[in-house]
């Protein structure tokens, strides 16, 4: 019998504790869910025999290191910056941990102890990060084999709503915090494109986006991520002259958002005087030069320089930007007065479900000739509850678990599912729940 | 006999070391001039015999204690962060302050002991913050005798070469801290007009300014400052529907400086790759898209939208930033890039000389009719030692330290120089320094 404890059991650990407990008879697993509410925990365990659904405060000392050292294996689905305070408890009591979280340098420098413990602690196991590490290193390898030379690796990654309901101007829902997309982006994106590095300053970064076709699923748009360099030397690819990660939105959706960025309304630093009075037209009004006799329309199209009739103009219309309706909030920031205007219309319906889409662009030279393949993937939700965003970040973390617990994932270390021995497996057992990159030689 | 404890014997010092040891005698004054280097506090007081130049370290408490126990007044040139260390010492021995700089939070706080000790902490007392306050106080004690009731303030100060060195395309030569000048602006400047709230973001801030002539020298064009808005209480015009602050330059300089701007060249949050071994072509490059057949030149005119025949450029490429010349900084952020091209050509010539040009402009209602007036100055340096900056921030330094020291100004507190009991003696007196404002009644 071994003990699985699960740290957070919000929306994205759905599918990962319904993995768990279905697997948890054949394997003989005792789980426990652990959240600040009972409630949520309780839910998510849905009266399951070998489940022990508790409230757990992950700042209670006594607490964290009673769950932590009658555990077996642990899984942080917290919030990343928590993530240190259970990997020190994990090394004091000898428990591997899982997260799905970008591995920060506190946890990294973990690495020495861990291996001395004979631990693993597996990180950015899930879709963005995971997923994409998993699906990049998998072609990465089959080229190798084949004798390939990398020279161009592009990566892009979006959480959209499915095209099902997919029914507003933007072709955007919130499937994701409403905050982090609010301030997606606020720094320079670098990358490396034909040898040469280059830097992109946020009020550009929605200007200069690139197209793609996605496995019949239509065009879609892609900005750019602030870092593409660090992933060169994780994916050993210290050679290749371009390297890109990006974003991906449906097409027009950057050059619409970019109103809102070259407006300076993103801008989270500073409070707006006498929010709570103003209207959305007021708080729109605020950013644009004075000038008497024409509307805030006619002023915004003239500042921005696009067309009044355009299709951009008609979204900011139709989110309600230029409406005589107070906001309401008190001392809020630009970027709150816009999320709060931003979730009463991009809101996921309660029926409604999203939509993972991810497509990898490999460029290399075979037998003298310069190649190019995509391995791209579109994973659609089940319903509201088995979303895609909960099926492609759990279903990874359960799997290498399981694979942990079963000693086919053996390496000791701070790890990220970049060798054969995690993403082999993984990938294999992914493609039964429907996450399936499909390759394609491009002409 | 009175000890007078000047610390901090930079480039700003020169005028007030000089006034204060002219009236030492007179006063019977003793100048204790301290600074890093002895040799700089030597060098400025000329072996007058009333001064005594010493090594001086503020983070010493000793002899930050010492120094301050046996002075009557100090006076701190120190940057502004190192201000609170010596305001404690001067409450604690009770001594009077004076600096040039924004008053902090923290000496804010210290009003009460200050009061109750009797003593005067004068801050702002320079050139900008300083002169403008005064020269505004007094005109707007003008217009509320005459019965006037404001409704509009706009000011704009800006520190430039003096037009006989003004050589370059830029009509702009550094008079005061690079850095601090190709940082400036980074942030959301906020204002009000005609009732309005107003918002411009960094990126748009050097696209939307304005222009105005000065005293028969020419053309100046103002940007805005970060926060306008603050002044309106200290100035006690709460109830003015505009309210603007910004910094001059010569018409022309931000449209260009602009194009830094936009590219990404000023940001300071990021280490260029490699940038040892770039050239000022490559690093201009970095921020432009990848293009074949296609001059660097060309590209940013295409990406940027002006004409590659404009002044504009003329003013980019007499800079060298198309120069394939090495940059030779190790790890350097875009903003140090910058400065250090920047230095090699907008260095103030050691024979050269600079100027402070500022207007303040009223808009007030009178016997029902709207007026408007201006109040307007410019001090040319006299010398590459007596600059403008040096006489316009030293000058009211000296003199306010004189009225403090004769029970002129009496009233305790931390103060700002908006009280008549300050700016009427200050201004009076900086007339014979040549910092002499020029009301015009505007038609």
């Amino acid at each position: 019998m071994k003990n699985i404890l699960i740290i957070g059991a919000g929306l994205s650990s759905s599918t990962l504790i319904e993995y768990l407990l279905r697997n948890s008879v054949n394997f003989d697993w005792k789980i426990t869910v652990a959240d600040m509410s009972e409630e949520t925990a309780r839910l998510k365990v849905n009266n399951h025999e070998n489940a022990r659904p508790i409230k757990f405060d992950i700042l209670d000392e006594t607490q964290r290191n009673h769950e932590i050292s009658n555990a077996d294996m642990v899984i942080s689905m917290l919030p990343a910056i928590m993530h240190p305070l259970v990997a020190k408890a994990c090394v004091k009591y000898r428990k591997h941990m899982v997260t799905a979280s970008y591995v920060s340098e506190e946890i990294k420098a973990m690495d020495k102890d861990v291996k001395e413990a004979g631990l693993i602690f597996l990180n950015e196991i899930g879709v963005d990060p995971g997923i994409d590490h998993m699906s990049t290193m998998q072609v990465l390898e089959e080229i190798k084999t084949q004798g390939g030379v990398m020279h161009s690796f592009k990566s892009y990654t979006g959480g959209l709503v499915a095209p099902k309901y997919d029914n507003n101007p933007w072709n955007y829902k919130f499937t994701w915090n409403p905050r982090n997309v609010v301030l997606a982006g606020q720094a320079a994106a670098k990358f490396l494109f034909e040898g040469k590095y280059k830097y992109v300053p946020y009020h550009k970064l929605f200007e200069r986006t690139v197209r793609m076709n996605i496995l019949g699923y239509g065009e879609f748009e892609g900005y750019f991520n602030r870092d593409s360099l660090k992933y060169r030397s994780i994916y050993g690819l210290n050679d290749v002259r371009t390297m890109v990660r990006g974003t991906l939105r449906r097409t027009g959706f950057c050059r619409s958002w970019n109103i809102f960025v070259q407006l300076g309304m993103t801008d989270d630093t500073y409070i707006i005087e006498d929010s709570e009075n103003m209207t959305y037209r007021d708080f729109t009004n605020t950013y644009l030069k004075y000038e008497e006799d024409i509307t805030v329309e006619e002023k915004l199209a003239k500042y921005l320089n696009f067309n009044e009739e355009s299709h951009t103009m008609y979204k900011l219309r139709w989110l309600g930007l230029f409406e005589n309706q107070k906001i309401g909030l008190r001392r809020a920031t630009p970027a709150q007065i816009l999320q709060h205007l931003l979730e009463k219309k991009l809101q996921l319906d309660s029926d409604a479900t999203d939509m993972i889409v991810m497509q990898h662009q490999f460029g290399y030279n075979l037998d003298n000739k310069s190649k190019l393949k995509t391995s791209s993937l579109v994973v659609e939700g089940r319903d509201s509850v088995h979303t895609a965003m909960s099926i492609t970040v759990g279903t990874p973390v359960a799997i290498a678990t399981k694979l942990i617990l079963s000693n086919v994932i053996t390496t000791p270390g701070v790890q990220l599912p970049v060798s054969k021995e995690i993403y082999e497996p993984v990938l294999a057992e992914l493609k039964l729940y429907g996450v399936n990159f499909i390759e394609e030689q491009v002409k």
